[in-house]
């Protein structure tokens, strides 16, 4: 295996100091001279029709700046589905009908947020109530509420998956299995809310918009199209971001008011999102009502499986049209089915949108999914993890018609699982251990967004004290993406990470890239700044090269600020030697690397997977039905570890929010209304409940990443709901189809069991 | 000529919008979260050694965060002559020393700026006053007060610029003339003081300054050095600035104070000078004695020149090491000399440094040499416009040894200055009319500051919309440096204005400038920025050529957004539609372009040169010795003018700032005192006292320059304090050598003169 000097080793992040220190600036720190706040007025109603808006009193209030309505920004409806224009079906401001509790409907700008939000209170809309629906199965009846007039029974969208002959694999199948599963919402709960400050420059025709976002270019060119500016006169540029988590990759409502309300009163203007605010009007992970069916054959090989899914899509098409694919995707993963059938249905309620969420439809299909073999392997009498490694994927596999899956750590994930468990031994009373296997995408291969651009590019400058500036718009949202970048970039130009100086999320001084989502930086823009970092070396070489008589440039190699002979490793020019020469010989330029990566022939999903297993130990109080998690064991493979700390980092964030989704979080509805829209009353996992957490690299090289890296981010979020559902079945002997698995669930199926 | 689309049109400045507005942010106005104000103590002496610092009664002021003195900063002494470090004499903060009132030794970090006044209250500091000396005839006497252990008589540095042989020309000289003139300070009075916020990031051990600044790149190195961080361990940002006028084009204590204490404190400090600072600690035009002999022929032939400087260099090196060389190369300018000597010597004296400021040099020359060729013509009964006429520089001619002035305006310009005193007639009684030639060069090309890269770098990068990035540290400093680059790049690229995005001021993103000096940027910056639009221009090109079955690429020409056939410019191509097939061609990377330029082959001054003759008119009050201006007429040379509205302001701010210095400005000093550091006691021309002007262009084709441009910010601030003189002197007879030429003098010669 090959030497790395920089990756492979833990590196703290470089925005780390900034922000323990409290230095970082986050877009809600930000002030501007003349800076005026903004406050979104909101529909107080899940379904209604806006007979009429008055702002007079509003704009009479001292203070007050200016107000916008659906008068300013007009019957535009905005959306991100750029390649299907009827898919953007969300109102900039409601013009004739509010479709949510939550919906913007207004906004003002002041001279300070009290007059702002007093402001609000004066605008009056009569509002004539609809009725609403709230439940994706009700919405699809006939005679139900319609929430877009051109949409019939509330079907937002279908998506259809399918491969093999499942109904001749089920005639074959010797057990048969078929179970449904409701899967909840859940607020990403980003500790920074949304948030943007945007400035208007009348003279010019420009904005820019601080704002807080995976996706910058995204933001860019949808605000640009919503405020009737060209793509450029937008500029985006992302703050230090306090996380997303999915939560923050679309236009949003305090984007474009910002952006309206700066461009009315020639003033920057503040907006950010209230914890309140938060929880209800942005976005959530998407509900499901779940139905599965498997057939095994008696030695435990799967044989066929069907799924179908009806996802409570709340208001408006948003990112949820994503999530429906994926999870009929996820359904089928990471095992082997010759015969796969989904049909997923996207229905419209009166709900805030339910859009993309870290694990993206893989976390809904893994619950149900993980569950269901479970059961299976206890109706077959198979041991848990014998069944996974009989139908594990594994290297080389190709998914019918769908994807050749390259490298692939599963197989070695259940080995290092079995061990564990072994180790573990018999457990006390009450205590159980459930698995779930997953793997994830690395980005997404479809262009949806439509971009004409690389979908990640890279620049790197190197100056002449040795210092490389890297620009990429990989948007670092706290999961450390710069950091990475710079390792990819040191290590390849074989230099240190301090020589790396990192520019990201600026619209307009960073290359393309289409953001923070489906776990794709690593990969896609990794291969982009690697890209542009060797072009940036070749040129090093050649005056390496001639200044040593190498035969030619590829007889060379860069590392620890040296560049020396491959083969005589001893024999070498120092780096900063090399770069004074070359820029030198460029006339006093700089040397500039360029890269860019979009996956081609790679299937239509993502051109790598991640894969891992999880085994989960509870112990579940009889009396309480308390859950207390004690061990999360992990083996995972994301190919070439880049940052092993990161990923530390990323399986203990990813326990917390997926145990959070098992057993913890749960929004509140009555009706269309949060209850519990604040971090007292939902409840979050704290450090305390976290458990003890261990994991193991089952290292694979992965072909298409840069230096064999892929994902880590989402992938490893998939298994602990669904494992931890497996774990208290094993402890207590109750299965619960519903998460979260509250104590009061479980109290109730063990009365129930006890019955 | 060739018709152009964008220059030669008046371009409002692209961020005059923003200005008028309010809207433009200069550091002045800047914040930062958790933001400290910075003050800095100064010397209350002119002359002192220091004994003891005791700063503990400071520090322990509730609300003050760090104090600094030079035991942190050391004994490193700073300046920019990074070529010649013996030359960098300036202690960060004294140490041993001060050397004249407003040296910084020590500087507060507090929370608030009242705070940290009240604490430099606290700092005691024992002083052991020294004997000081004020006036460099007298400093370079024997037994004069030393103020560098190491510079014997006070004399900093010599210059010596001689051609031909000035001995036997004054022997072929029908008639000689020696003149001594006394040339005062003037203060640049930037409307926006020097100012800088620092923020340190002590993870990556790198610092970020914003600061008004001519020279983001020189900051960037000299702080760098000054706080021993690698030169990309600072990023240096230029926010709008409010004019710099040479003062602001080196490192200064609010720039090194801010930085030092951001890192000491782990906060952003921000320090602002108030206006007495500025008037007083910061720099000043240089005070030169100035000896001039200059020797004719009968028929007004110039045959030899000779001249000798002392100048007042203050208690530094500074910038004013090539004021001596340069006022000595002006001396001999814009006239053919068969046969010139110049011997120059910088004192030192103690008062603060002086310095660059515009017009560098020159203006002091002009007012002398113009002085005495008017006095000279009257001695020989010529008139003042022939006797110009009989001397001035033609295109093509060479200085000897110099420099080979290649495009040149000046005959035509004396032409036109001819007409317009015909045009005048017999004036009224006291009034007149005086005259003076000047010229200046378009940036210099001695590399004093060792960069090892291009004088001027540029990228352009073509978006997807057509939107075109100009990355250029050219620095705007209310000249409009920035519309130039535009124009420049609209042109090249055959776009419009609003095409173009500039990014300037950042020496982290754009490529090296060595900033707004020496009127360097149109030419030098203007030649990287079109040889980057022409790279990327010709990558469209290759596009449309191949589209249009055109033989070559050189057969294509663009212009208003489209790209056709040169000979025949009706079959063209959509811009935009060239840009996106270019885009895609190159797998979706925006199309870059790079450009640079460094002068070669041009001589030892300066690539190329402006000219052009003013006539100022003038009526002086007898009994009050009051001049009023009336009118100012000026022929000026710029080659190709790029932005005539630019151009028409710098004529105007021009005539404001030398007359001025010719008639209004003084700093009184008593001792090494400021007594008039202020607004209301230092006499601006307000706009009440501006004469009409009137400004004709004798377009030039400067070869050097981009579209045949040349400079223009600095040669017109040369001759109006001249003219104004020999205004004076035809108005009423008077001639005065020791300007301002203020009321009293004018009344106190005309009361000799009568006498």
């Amino acid at each position: 295996m090959k030497h790395y000097h920089v990756i492979g080793e833990d590196a703290p992040n470089i925005d780390g100091f900034a922000k323990v220190t409290g230095q970082a600036i986050y877009t809600f720190d930000m002030t501007l001279p003349g800076m005026l706040h903004g406050k979104i007025l909101r529909s107080p109603h899940s379904h209604a029709r806006i007979i009429s808006i008055d702002t007079s009193k509003a704009e009479s209030l001292p203070g007050v700046k200016a107000v916008i309505t659906a008068m300013e920004t007009g019957e535009r409806r905005q959306g991100a589905w750029r390649r299907y224009p009827e898919l953007c079906d969300e109102p900039v401001l409601c013009l004739e009908k509010v479709r949510y509790i939550g919906d913007p409907v207004a906004a003002v700008a002041a001279i300070d947020e009290d007059i702002a939000l007093e402001a609000l209170d004066l605008i009056e809309v009569e509002y004539e109530p609809l009725p609403a629906v709230f439940d994706p199965m009700e919405a699809i009846k006939e005679g139900a509420p319609q929430l877009h007039d051109d949409v019939e029974n509330n079907i937002n969208l279908t998506r259809h998956i399918e491969w093999g002959d499942v109904d001749k694999g089920f005639e074959e199948a010797d057990f048969i299995r078929e179970d449904e599963f409701i899967l909840p919402a859940q607020s990403h709960v980003p500790l920074e809310t949304h948030g943007s400050l945007a400035s208007f420059d009348g003279g010019n025709n420009r904005l820019t918009l601080w704002t807080s976002t995976q996706t910058p270019y995204y933001v860019q060119c949808l605000l640009a199209t919503a405020m009737n500016l060209r793509e450029n006169g937008v500029k985006v540029i992302k703050p230090h971001c306090g996380s997303g988590f999915g939560g923050k990759n679309e236009l949003f409502a305090d984007q474009f008011c910002a952006g309206y309300l700066a461009r009315k009163t020639g003033r920057p203007v503040k907006i950010v999102y209230s914890r309140e605010e938060e929880f209800t009007c942005a976005r959530r992970r998407t509900p499901i009502h779940y139905y599965l069916k498997i057939g095994a054959k008696r030695d435990g090989t799967f044989v066929a499986k069907e799924a179908r899914a009806f996802s409570d899509g709340g208001a408006y098409t948003s990112m949820g049209a994503t999530l429906l694919y994926l999870t009929g995707w996820f359904s089928a993963f990471p095992y082997r089915y010759p015969n796969y059938r989904y049909d997923g249905y996207k229905v419209f309620t009166n709900k805030s949108p339910s859009s993309s969420m870290r694990g993206y439809g893989g976390i809904q299909a893994n619950f149900c999914g993980e569950s269901q073999i479970e059961m299976l392997a206890a109706d077959m009498g198979i041991d848990p993890v014998e069944i996974r490694k009989k139908n594990a994927m594994y290297p080389n596999y190709e998914v019918p018609g769908q994807a050749t899956i390259a490298s692939c750590g599963l197989p070695e994930g259940l080995e290092k699982i079995g061990e564990y468990i072994k180790e573990r031994g018999n457990l006390p009373k009450d205590h159980g251990i459930g698995l779930a296997c997953y793997g994830f995408n690395s980005g997404g291969i479809f262009n949806w967004f439509n971009t004409p651009y690389a979908f990640s590019g890279a620049e790197v400058r190197i100056n002449i004290d040795g210092m490389v500036d890297v620009y990429s718009l990989a948007a670092d949202v706290g999961q450390g993406a710069d950091t990475t970048m710079c390792m990819i970039a040191a290590e390849e130009l074989g230099v240190h990470l301090s020589d790396i100086r990192m520019h990201s999320g600026d619209t307009s001084i960073c290359p393309s890239d289409l953001g923070a989502w489906a776990s794709r930086e690593t990969l896609m823009m990794g291969n982009a700044v690697k890209m542009a970092a060797a072009d940036a070396k070749r040129q090093l070489f050649e005056i390496a090269a001639s200044k040593m008589g190498a035969n030619i440039v590829y007889d060379l190699e860069a590392g620890d600020r040296r560049i020396y002979l491959r083969d005589r490793p001893e024999r070498g020019l120092s780096y900063y030697d090399v770069v004074r020469d070359a820029i030198r010989a460029k006339e006093g330029s700089l040397i500039v690397g360029r890269g860019h990566y979009t996956p081609h022939g790679k299937g239509m999903i993502s051109p790598a997977f991640s894969f891992g297993v999880q085994a989960v130990e509870v112990e579940v109080d009889r009396e309480t039905g308390y859950v207390k998690i004690l061990n999360v064991f992990t083996a995972h493979d994301s190919g070439q570890v880049i940052n092993p700390v990161a990923i530390r980092g990323q399986v203990e964030g990813s326990i917390m929010m997926s145990a959070g989704y098992g057993y913890s979080e749960e929004m509140l509805y009555d009706g269309g209304k949060v209850l519990n829209p604040n971090l007292v009353d939902y409840s979050l996992i704290g450090y305390r409940d976290m458990p003890s957490a261990v994991t193991v690299d089952c290292p694979t090289y992965e072909p298409e990443g840069p230096f064999g890296a892929k994902e880590v981010g989402e992938g490893i979020t998939c298994p602990t709901a669904g494992a931890l559902a497996n774990a208290i079945y094993h402890a207590v002997g109750v299965r619960i189809t519903d998460p979260p698995l509250t104590p009061e669930k479980i109290l109730m199926a063990l009365k129930e069991k006890s019955a």
